[in-house]
């Protein structure tokens, strides 16, 4: 007899749900749905950042997709032996102490501030600015060691902190807050006592400042500084939080109907996207997971014995269990990679579009028919052009920061750049500037893991920019001097909340036994060039000049 | 009876004449030549900066603009009291004992090392770092020092050194050399003695390290030990000078056949061309005009007793009388100007070419007739943008430097950088930057002269950028937070020549009332905006800052 999983992923714009076979690792459907109101772009205002969704879109994804592969599987519900959702993050939502989120709520049901705070959403800026004063200043221990040494606007506190000063009702009707990922499972397994939902560890360590040696949550007195609501919100959180490999419950009645399952389904604990993409694309001690799309998220796991007490400064966090239940997960990242060569994209497709659109010499479908071209075909062109250009000290350097650094040493107000500029510079000149500074940004990160002693044996690659960008990958090889093996999924976090459901639901021992059987095979290896290796050197002491020198101008 | 003058000027690419009535200053005809031999790119090869002119282009020009206006203008030969030709510079060819130009004989006629040197050929690069060496190290006078400090490789001797040591026959044959504009007066003097020719103080001064001081060219000691030749040659070039209101002699018996003049036609000394367009826009003590084209050329005059024995160091030189007889001619200039911008259209234009090129959509006919419209209007279009975007510290900060910086203080090394640049940069904001730093690098020069005790009153604005791009002349303005009068004519250096010409031709007793009588009406002025000039300051700031970090980096 053969049993199934399904994993569940929940990105910024869709979520994809993924029936694996529990012990050949066959995907035997997959299906995608797009969140209908967020695509309107309802909730959101995007000149100041903010970005919300709502958890309808959320809700009507979970029953689309779920029964879309039921149905193109064909397979018996009862074979179904496990669940696991993972959802983007720190995306939390306001919700009533059984765990309804407020905008379900007739009264709520149009009010942005109850919606989902999607991850993006900068909204909370000086919220978080204020809980860096305040963790720098008070006295007592730094919660925000574990987490960088930096709290970011893009997380939990800061974001409920922002969203309770801007609006009264939310403010004394949110009962309690949830993250999306804890959301989904709460509403899967049906309960009606947000107590006793076992919460994500992977959650709650790298955004919510929980750390078990500070008994989870700071304490009361830290967050009641900021605000008497967040000290009395405390109450009604967790102390509590779980890893992925344990159930959270059974399929509620309500739900096993709504998506043709039974109630034998375990549901397991809910994590984020990366982890759950680094687990599906194989990770294991000493390995370095780069989820490479318009930015990365960098997943790391390292023994105990390996990190020990030490905190790496200038990530984004260390969390026992959250990728791997036996190991540290740490977690690191670039604000912008794709973005980068996306932004210059856009520079110069936008004078295009203008004079294609002024042009008296063009019909309207011939208009569109152009645009559409140029659209999908500049960045080929580009990348093939730069990668005919011999790498030479003459070429520009660029940095990275167009939307700032996240790691190492989080400055969201640091700029891009590009010097060496002469009459010679093209744009494929540019292009291939800028694939180097998001190859040094990399490498910035690598070395500040190994710097502060987390050994990185392997490179693995996944998402967009790692399958569709051989030139990247090349490129990014030569400059870290080490093979980059890139997955052959495209689902990877799908593929990873699936293996965390088919230990949850005791098919397999562990995470990393079901991983080794159910992973992503790799589909290209990338190796270091030696003549290449040794000119990028030279190229990234340009880059490393040029860093200095803007954060030298920058007030952080 | 009406008097009338021809000023001719030969730029980069053709000849213009313009026929002037020497007392209303009426234009009566103009006529442009291009160079045809020029045109098919012979005897140049830009690869290696090598541009070079073939004689007969220009004296093909000759006839053809004269015959030209005096066709159109219909006006009685004998009325025709004067001419004097301004040349680009330094433009240096070599030549027969008689004066022919080596090109001219059958057995150089295809040879590039026989032909007119063009100003912006950067073969002498090697040479000129020499010349500076031994400048600055040979124990005597630095005769660089009314040039700037710095020899450059666009220059007279180091053109002569390279070409020497590159040809054996050339050097052989090579009884002498002149500069283009000294050729120009020789040809049409009729002088059959090269030692006869009155040379062009203004092409001595700026560019042989001609001066009074010294006994005018530097001594053969000095000269020998570059080369032997080069001391030899010192013999066979000149002692005396002359401005260009000093006639070089009348025009000689086959020339005025050719033309269909007469031979009372009186023929000034030769200039250059950014000092005869400073005469023809109405330079005064005082007064800076701003040549503004792909590059600058900026001219300032300035009384004797103001600059004393002092030198301006860092500046292309300061020449009793290259401008107007009786002051001190000073040059400056920035090696990119309208360039920068053009740079940037290129970079923008390189792309959408390829992708219009590659399209299964349009007609070939529709392909030309877009890339024709998008090469017409990719410039206005971005400067209407970019006036735009109101003046704000969020903008990009660019430096100038695309070309080398050729003023204050040389350092070709030098290369441009854009800094600032987040998710938000479009196109049109880098060009807003890039107008700003041609604007800023226009600044250093006025500062420089200004620290240096050289005072600017006015500054006048000519050439293709002062017309044509309000935008960039009301930047400008702002930068230097002072009005700038922009120039009518289009043809202001074959105006300034016509000027001369009257002067030598006895019309007006000095340059200064001629000019008074003759020059360009201004067309515009553009009157510094107080809040821009403000933040003007505060961008300047950014400029400063970046312009140092790439001097650090570069070795000089």
């Amino acid at each position: 007899m053969h049993h199934y999983v399904i994993g569940l992923d929940y990105g910024s714009d869709s979520v994809r749900a993924v029936l694996l076979d529990a012990h050949s690792g066959a995907e035997m459907a997959s299906h995608v749905h797009a969140y209908a109101r967020w695509k309107e772009g309802r909730f959101c205002n995007p000149s100041i950042s903010q970005f919300r969704q709502h958890p309808l879109d959320h809700i009507e994804g979970l029953e689309a997709t779920i029964r879309g592969v039921l149905s193109r599987a064909k397979v018996d519900p009862a074979t179904i032996k496990g669940i696991c959702v993972d959802t983007t993050g720190s995306s939390p939502l306001p919700v009533t102490a059984a765990g309804i989120p407020l905008a379900l709520l007739p009264e709520f049901a149009d009010n942005p501030q109850a919606m989902m705070v999607l991850w993006k959403d900068h909204t909370a800026i000086a919220e978080a600015e204020e809980i860096n004063a305040l963790a720098g200043s008070w006295g007592g221990e730094d919660y925000t060691r574990y987490e960088g040494g930096i709290y970011s606007s893009e997380w939990f506190w800061a974001k409920i902190l922002h969203v309770i000063r801007q609006d009264a009702k939310v403010k004394a009707q949110a009962w309690s807050w949830v993250e999306h990922c804890d959301l989904m499972t709460h509403l899967l397994t049906g309960s009606q006592d947000l107590t006793q939902l076992k919460r994500s560890r992977c959650a709650a360590g790298h955004k919510a400042m929980w750390h078990p040696s500070w008994g989870g949550l700071p304490p009361k007195a830290f967050l009641g500084q900021l605000d008497p609501y967040l000290a009395d919100l405390r109450d009604r959180l967790y102390t509590d939080t779980y890893t992925s490999d344990v159930p959270a419950g059974n399929l509620s009645a309500e739900w096993a109907e709504r998506l043709s399952l039974t109630t034998d389904t375990v549901v397991a604990v809910g994590t984020f996207d990366a982890h759950a993409g680094a687990v599906g694309a194989g990770i294991e001690a000493y390995t370095l997971v780069r989820v490479m799309g318009t930015s990365t998220c960098d997943i790391m796991v390292s023994p105990p014995e390996v990190v020990g007490d030490k905190t790496v400064p200038g990530i984004c966090g260390q969390v026992d269990g959250s990728v791997l239940p036996q190991m540290v997960g740490l977690e690191a990242g670039q604000s912008a990679f794709g973005d980068v060569l996306g932004w210059f994209k856009s520079v110069l497709l936008a004078p295009l579009q203008q004079l294609v659109q002024q042009s008296d010499v063009l019909s309207p479908s011939q208009k569109a028919a152009l645009l559409k071209e140029a659209d999908q075909n500049l960045i080929p062109l580009l990348s093939a052009e730069a990668e005919r250009i011999p790498l030479a000290e003459s070429l520009p350097t660029a940095l990275d920061w167009i939307n700032g650094r996240r790691t190492p040493d989080a400055n969201q107000a640091l700029k891009a750049a590009i010097s060496n500029l002469s009459l010679g510079t093209q744009a494929a000149h540019l292009f291939k500037a800028l694939v180097h500074a998001i190859c040094f940004g990399s490498k910035k990160i690598l070395d500040r893991f190994e710097e502060e002693g987390v050994e990185i044996r392997q490179v693995i690659g996944i998402g967009g920019v790692a399958r569709k960008s051989p030139y990247v990958m090349q490129t990014l090889a030569n400059v870290l001097n080490r093979p980059i093996v890139v997955a052959e999924s495209d689902y990877a976090p799908a593929l990873g909340a699936a293996i965390y459901a088919a230990v949850a639901a005791g098919l397999y021992p562990d995470v990393v036994q079901a991983s080794q059987c159910l992973k992503s095979p790799p589909e290209a290896t990338y190796h270091p060039q030696a003549e290449a290796v040794s000119l990028m050197g030279t190229l990234m002491e340009g880059y490393d000049r040029l860093a200095d020198f803007v954060e030298s101008i920058t007030e952080n």
